[in-house]
């Protein structure tokens, strides 16, 4: 695709789609939406606009699609592939002042929000009123990007990816032409599922303006449990016996050694250095969620189990979990002078073993850095690896045991990436995952947006 | 479109596609496949195949699809729009021969089977594997026509509708070619989301030969609860409370006066005849479902439920269960002289108060009989109506008052269809339910079969 750079008219015109003081061409503005939390290289984009509104965005893309000036969304920069970075410059439409929360129907759980909202805020808004939005990608993600990204995170194995939590969106398509798609109804057969299509697209489709979105009731009660195992496979039949049980975990993770001895070094918290579930439940009642942590320590046993600690109670789950919680944070500070690639794939839970121990083999045989944890109960591996800022060799081993670990996840019957997207780093997987099947997305690519402006260079190569 | 009526060629060719025996221009077999269980008149196709694997099923389209003759795939013939139906004539492509279960990955809780598999034997399959495929439409439905309507039923509250329990999907488009999508990993953010596309659009946009499903644990035990309200407004508070609580029932389901009497009047159960809420939960223990029960009776009585009756265990649950599983063939056997209309729509769920008053208040008006009962967990409202056979009266107001209904449901923000599809039922009402998103439901139906050969007629007016 040819496009083309903003010349002065542009500029003019783009000013006067919004307002002189909610569009930049300046540098530091320009550069604070160059990169996002990936390793991926700047990209400057040529321009940032704030809309204030779906008619401004509207505006933003109709003239864009005319002038074959891309477009690329923006909501908090907290992607971890690059996904809107500006490869092909032109301007970033930077949704952070469209960040209304404009209904909550709370008999029916559902929200209507303006993409800028961060996820966060929204649950601290929800609280009180007993409900809250449940994927939670961490990061201060907007609904917007999570949505773009079809964001997941620990609380997924029970409450669904973003995409199983989105019942109606606005979109403002290339040409400028806004649909409304989706119902409040929880529940539809009707027609070809555009909702869908849009989410995990990562902006290339059409840009997200306003989204109906479906709210969980807030648990009553937590409960949490840290379970050592002799090794990975025991670990792993104990998750297929939690899902199966229909025990429903709200949390389901396993964490290697490498991982627990940071946490007993961070924390003091003595945990066996051995393979280790967290688990979580959300329930009605403390009766209720004791019930549940006894089945789970029966199920723990006959898998072998080496210890179980468990907590009942919001506090003791919050004392359990903050070590979790807080694991990315100590990798960080346990490693002061280097960088961090964050892997991403998933696959069958019984794959699970065979990649993990493929993943930690070669880690050591390249002699490099990585914490190996998961969202166990949906067999998704990721692999935070930490390599020496400017030292060539770290970070060539790096990139190629990443590629490795994404490519035999593909062999496994997994996919590239789990939950952060294709964006930039995982394009060159997808011919590979998908066949002939990715000549058809193509297609309603080129569909959506023949001219091609919607965050090009991201997902195809 | 044009299409070519079947000349001697054709009927050669495709009997070549397949074998002589599996290829019929019967007059019994042509009627056999020109009605659904559906009121919608019958549609003779010009000729019935019955492929044995992808690769006929392959040639079969990329012949029709040259000489432009339309092609409808075939399940078991249970649905109720006439979803099936050769509106245009050409041939019915039915795949009761493509009915493998091809493999079961228990420690994946996956199934890959043939589109022609029933559910319901399916479900046997694998019932001593303590699993199973979890979407329940009630009658013999294939699996391939659930993925194509999208099917839900009683159980859609706590384990979604069919789109959220496939995983992968086999598809030949309207040329012939075979795409393969979707991933065994239980989650992905790679790339657009076909499966979603093809899942509910009625085999307008291909047909699938192979599908993976997400399975489900069998739970180990079963409660039940019937309650019984003041008011339909009562009840839906208690709806409310439960979803809110995290109780995570198995199936919520609200019936008026009308279906109490007359399950008093057949099992001999003496329920009180109010809005009553059939309540069904699925968990690990009996202690573990005696709590749940519980809080539920709890939650309940702050509604001013009037009587809870419960059953824990299966052999109980069934007890109470039973006479919500034969409410249907109660109606029939009520009305011998009559037929029948199952209208389906769903709304949001505080929006259902407000449904079924009016619905109740059409049919009083137009003295016809309809039952009315729905997931109501799920805002899916049914009407069962019973018109008398070839009283034009009885059914001039039956369709009247389903066609307000379904707008009223629309103007409400829900949905033409809860669950039985678009078909040729509900075709009027896509503009009014999808605005100018239709317009690119339509673009992508050309993107996949220019010709318009796959199903016409359906979904699109």
């Amino acid at each position: 695709m040819d496009y083309k750079r903003l010349d002065n008219h542009d500029i003019e015109m783009l000013k006067g789609f919004t307002a002189p003081d909610r569009f930049s061409t300046g540098e530091s503005v320009k550069t604070l939406h160059s990169k996002d939390q990936s390793r991926h290289v700047c990209m400057l984009p040529e321009a940032v606009l704030w809309p204030l509104n779906e008619s401004e965005v509207s505006n933003i893309l109709k003239y864009s699609n005319e002038q074959r000036i891309p477009v690329t969304a923006w909501g908090a920069g907290s992607s971890l592939e690059g996904n809107p970075l500006s490869v092909c410059g032109g301007i970033v439409v930077d949704f952070t002042m469209m960040n209304r929360v404009l209904d909550v129907r709370e008999e029916d759980f559902q929200a209507d929000v303006e993409p800028g909202v961060i996820y966060k805020e929204l649950n601290k808004r929800l609280r009180h009123k007993g409900l809250f939005f449940a994927p939670d990608p961490g990061a201060d993600a907007t609904i917007g990007g999570m949505i773009a990204n079809n964001s997941s995170g620990t609380r997924t194995v029970k409450y669904g990816a973003t995409r199983a939590n989105i019942l109606k969106l606005s979109i403002v398509l290339a040409n400028g032409e806004i649909i409304r798609t989706g119902t409040r109804a929880s529940k539809t057969s009707s027609g070809y599922d555009l909702i869908n299509l849009i989410t995990g697209s990562e902006g290339t489709l059409g840009v997200v303006t306003c989204a109906t979105l479906r709210l969980r009731g807030l648990p009553a009660e937590f409960s949490a449990a840290v379970v050592s195992f002799p090794s990975v496979e025991s670990a792993g039949k104990a998750v297929f016996e939690i899902i199966r049980s229909g025990l429903d975990p709200a949390a389901l993770e396993l964490l290697d050694r490498g991982c627990i001895s940071l946490i007993n070094r961070n924390t003091g918290m003595n945990l066996m250095e051995r393979p280790t579930l967290f688990i979580e439940y959300h329930g009605p009642s403390i009766s209720y969620i004791g019930e549940v942590m006894e089945v789970t320590r029966e199920l723990c046993a006959s898998s072998n189990s080496l210890d179980f600690r468990s907590g009942i109670g919001r506090d003791e789950r919050d004392k359990l979990f903050s070590s979790r919680h807080r694991l990315g944070e100590m990798i960080v500070q346990n490693h002061t002078d280097c960088l961090f690639l964050s892997a991403d794939t998933a696959v069958p839970i019984s794959a699970y073993p065979e990649i993990i121990a493929m993943a930690r083999e070669e880690v050591e045989k390249g002699g490099v850095t990585a914490y190996i944890f998961s969202h166990a109960g949906d067999g998704n591996l990721h692999l935070k690896f930490a390599g020496r800022k400017d030292n060539r060799d770290d970070w060539r081993v790096i990139n190629e045991i990443n590629n490795r670990v994404v490519s035999k996840a593909i062999s496994l019957g997994g996919t590239a990436t789990g939950e952060h997207g294709v964006g930039i780093g995982k394009r060159a997987f997808m011919a590979e995952e998908h066949g002939n099947s990715l000549i058809w997305m193509k297609k309603i690519k080129e569909l959506f947006d023949p001219n091609g402006i919607l965050n090009p260079g991201k997902i195809f190569l």
